[in-house]
């Protein structure tokens, strides 16, 4: 891929006609493999014309999460600092979780442009059709207790909606403890996983799953994507970069300064505090006032008998 | 290799010669393909003599930690149902976590003659020579919440402790949360990594490093071995059958009792608790009196400003 990277590159810096020879020639190639991988460019979808006499140009390149059209102009410090992509597979969760056993580095990222068995907490399916949405998961190695990780699904949520407002204005709302949520229904969710001993985090791997081009007809009832919101179809590899900043920047005043910046920010994004929710956690379930989130990111909940109750994860009902 | 597994089994069942001609026709190969396997068993270790007109006769198996061996008279319901072997590699931790993100079964066992990168707490150096110790990786797939997952160390311990016993009649003891010692030296130790939600565990694997047929002279100043403080040779295939055993017996009581009879079997075999202890843990340490285990697996320890405090994991000191 390396070669049409730099094929890539040239004609999207150039934004003309570059000679064929001049191309071939320093890439270091001839003519007629340059001709090649220009036709192996077009099968994945750019739109690359060749004139007599001009040379070739980039007409456009097409929505795909390829690990150098992510990595081009990504202004993360480290966040998709390695990326790997897949057309098709299983989860992106399985394969960043062994990658990260394999030692993978903090900022890692693995995307897909579907998956097969995409799945959300409890191993509930996550439907994840082709070039529609964003699939990705993100190995980070942070110092913290184990307990602590609930605040790294809380500030890749803020993430989300940060750069889900910076990108096209649209203003996503957080329902604790991972949904994503426009208008009440179902944008994107977080999955935390993490890789840990009794004291010590090894890595935590962030799943997101964002639905973004589906188009209404596509979405179930409770369901819905950026486009059916927006009526525009979206770069989500433009999309994806932002939010990889967005949350690297959360992440960074998360670990300079703590859990209390981050949570009184998702306090801001929050439709589930201050609403009466009826959690369902392991077999049984806790329900009152949400009252407020604490430095664990667990839910704080005033049940009707007074008492406080909290719950560090869980299916939760806004009642009412 | 399941060719070789039915002739050692016709062979340890027969405990006399069995003639070539009757051996190849009830496995369905030729003499000669026979041979070969039979020259490749002799690779292994196993002494296998031939004698003109009364056949094979096995005289001696190695130690070896093979597969087949292991299941070979294993008396546990699951644990061990699937055995890894290898006779080289890393560390048996990375391969299980590996084989877990993959959908292994609870009671996988990945084994090692030797590893190059034995590890335990904090990634700390696991001695690993080869042929001499214990070095395995259990899956465990409970339904239990991450925090709790450190009674499974306890119950590991115990177990360890239990089997030593069984089988040589020595008795060692838990220096919380994951030595296992004889005379205050290190026989032994467990290493719990879990994958999580917040909420669920996925998977848990419990390392095992143990030093069986370590030579004395070999051993470290803190650190002993099985052969070190009893002269004897002992089968390791043998012991770790018999650990398996009692993990699952004691694995059994968690499932249907919960932490409570674990903790109390645990108080027997501790050489922590009732010790003035310093514990580091994280950056911090806490120092005091230990004064029990809690129902999470934590060490509870009285202050000398008389406040209790608790560590879940950490590098115990004992004072005094």
């Amino acid at each position: 891929m390396i070669i049409q990277e730099k094929i890539i590159d040239f004609l999207k810096k150039k934004q003309a006609y570059i000679s064929g020879d001049a191309m071939s020639e320093r890439l270091g190639i001839s003519r007629q493999a340059l001709w090649k991988h220009i036709q192996e460019l077009k099968d994945k979808g750019y739109d690359i014309v060749a004139v007599p006499h001009l040379g070739y140009r980039l007409i456009s390149s097409p929505d795909r999460l390829f690990a150098f059209e992510i990595k081009r102009a990504l202004r993360t410090k480290f966040l998709g600092s390695q990326v790997h992509y897949f057309e098709e597979l299983g989860s992106t969760m399985n394969v960043a979780m062994q990658l990260g056993v394999q030692g993978a580095g903090e900022g890692t990222l693995v995307v897909a442009e579907s998956q097969r068995k995409g799945r959300g907490r409890l191993s509930r399916e996550w439907f994840s059709p082709k070039y529609k949405g964003i699939y990705a998961s993100l190995i980070l190695r942070p110092k913290i207790l184990p307990l602590q990780a609930s605040i790294l699904t809380l500030l890749t949520a803020i993430g989300i909606c940060e750069a889900v407002k910076a990108i096209c204005g649209l203003e996503p709302r957080i329902k604790w403890p991972n949904d994503i949520l426009m208008r009440d229904k179902k944008l994107g969710g977080i999955l935390t996983e993490l890789n840990a001993e009794m004291d010590r985090i090894k890595f935590v791997v962030i799943g997101i799953g964002l639905n973004v081009n589906n188009e209404k007809k596509s979405l179930t009832e409770g369901a819905t994507s950026l486009k059916a919101e927006n009526k525009e179809e979206l770069s989500r590899v433009g999309l994806l970069q932002e939010i990889l900043l967005k949350i690297e920047e959360n992440y960074s005043v998360f670990q300079k300064k703590g859990a209390t910046p981050i949570i009184e920010k998702w306090r801001q994004y929050s439709v589930t505090l201050g609403r009466r929710v009826k959690v369902h956690y392991q077999k049984d379930y806790v329900e009152g006032q949400a009252v407020d989130i604490d430095s664990d990111g667990g839910l704080l909940i005033r049940t009707d008998s007074g008492t406080m109750e909290k719950v560090m994860a869980g299916d939760v009902v806004h009642c009412r």
